[in-house]
């Protein structure tokens, strides 16, 4: 196992713009990306926000290809690569690692209810014996109010015994502090790189010794929020993560995910942004005004939107 | 729309027979399906019980093709076409309605919870749209405690209001009797045709108007869940009916999955059939005997074992 540097800062689970027949447009992903990266976001890309369930393994394929053959750095990112199916999981794990992406982050199979740690360790297993590259290296993607099969300690510990190295931390999107904060304490010690899943735990966790953090609004809000990283031992730490706090706020009284297009759609005066695949609805037009509204008394603001339009 | 006659009778999600490296054995699911037909159980390929959100989508095409190829008869087979990704969706239904399928069993797309009707109906809409073949039979797949995500009665009356005779019908595997009944008494008189999601309900769904079950114990116990289809009207019904219900009470005990390829391996002495994909887990020794001994006890018997074998 080569020495790597510690992965740390922001990251943001790439939005995945989409045409009025929802298809991926690869373009306006590239300069997404580019904005992110302009402003010390790193690319998370096929997360929870980016739909990416949603994708095929093969859309998720070119659109990683297209970003690496513009040049976006692999090793800025850290693309999901979880799958219900073992074999879609080889094989987009496989492509993110000899490309030198910086980490992958899995998701565990979420079909089945009520899995056991043994299924998950033979599941991510299966992965890094598939894989069989020494530079993989996995973050464990715990998200139970979604995925509803959790990533337990009693299963890191397995993985970590097994796979030291590869299996490098977590993004933890339960959304309780209280297990980021168990999860540092039990496996910090072992070089375990814990990632807070938004920005509403960025100053505990990294006070807690995590890596940062992991969050959907890094898309539309990623200046404060790295700069809460940068300044985290500053004195007025807690007085911005108040404010990080607030304009998550508003996001999210709507469903999440439309309400970031729809702020990108208008910031950037691209319509188009607003488009989402079902099951998810894109915001209609009173609650497009209301988000309007909610980030302009918030003080809101995208800068450089045009790199986007 | 072309009149057809309404589909009925007992259909099983096919196990999918894996080899020791996770491999699906496409000449044992062949073998398999052969054996069901025999006794007149049809072929919900691609269910919860056949593992089929483990398998990716080419997988799942080349396993349909070899049946095709071998002359499987496709009016007999419902294969689960459902996915997160809608374009997953659209390949694999145009392909079973292609090739003449009696219907497809489509699960709704199941990573993002609590997500509105009207994200499910542009989901449902946007599959017929995308197959826009007027042969395609949707049978809306109500699975609440593994997909978290329900088909609500608002959901289907809103689609059969726009597709009527494409939404033909429901596998209901709420478990709940009451949530069946709803469906049978709200759409039953609309020609929507409500299958039981297990043998447990069969004989109040067909007194109640449905069309059958769709039964995972099908795979192992088909002779007498056939059998009540066919008698359900005689005097022996509800007797039949518990008998039903102690063979699959030995089963529950166990995870369902694992525990019927474990019957079957032995049953025939192949060993292979007891491979399950993680995260899922075969059978342990001592399950194993356990199984046996409650199977024996009920008086399980696999007839023609050997066509498996």
């Amino acid at each position: 196992m080569s020495a790597t540097p510690r992965l740390q800062g922001v990251f943001s689970p790439v939005l995945t713009p989409f045409s009025r027949d929802h298809a991926p447009d690869a373009e306006r992903f590239l300069r997404h990306c580019r904005w992110l990266l302009e402003q010390d976001v790193g690319l998370a890309i096929f997360g929870t926000n980016s739909e990416a369930n949603s994708l095929t393994v093969g859309e998720k394929r070119r659109l990683l290809d297209g970003l690496l053959e513009a040049g976006v750095p692999a090793d800025r990112m850290m693309p999901g690569t979880g799958s219900c199916a073992l074999p879609e999981a080889i094989e987009l794990t496989r492509r993110a690692t000899e490309a030198g992406c910086a980490g992958v982050l899995m998701l565990p199979p979420f079909y089945y209810k009520g899995v056991s740690d043994e299924g998950l360790f033979r599941y991510f297993a299966s992965v890094i014996e598939g894989v069989a590259n020494e530079r993989l290296r996995i973050y464990l993607y715990h998200i139970p109010p979604v995925s509803q099969v959790p990533i337990t300690r009693d299963l890191v510990a397995r993985l970590l015994d097994r796979y030291p190295g590869v299996i490098a931390g977590m993004k933890d999107s339960s959304g309780d502090w209280n297990s980021t904060k168990a999860m540092l304490e039990a496996f910090g010690p072992r070089g375990f790189n814990v990632f807070a899943g938004s920005e509403t735990y960025l100053l505990a966790t990294l006070r807690g010794g995590g890596g940062g953090c992991i969050t959907a609004t890094g898309n539309v809000n990623p200046g404060p929020i790295v700069q809460l990283f940068k300044t985290w031992q500053a004195p007025d730490a807690d007085a911005q993560q108040s404010r990080l706090d607030a304009t998550r706020a508003v996001f999210a009284k709507f469903p999440m995910i439309p309400a970031m297009k729809a702020a990108i759609a208008w910031k950037t005066g691209r319509e188009d942004w607003v488009h989402v695949r079902p099951p998810l609805v894109d915001l209609d037009a009173a609650q497009r005004k209301a988000l309007q509204e909610g980030l302009d008394a918030a003080g809101f603001e995208m800068p450089k939107a045009q790199m986007l339009a």
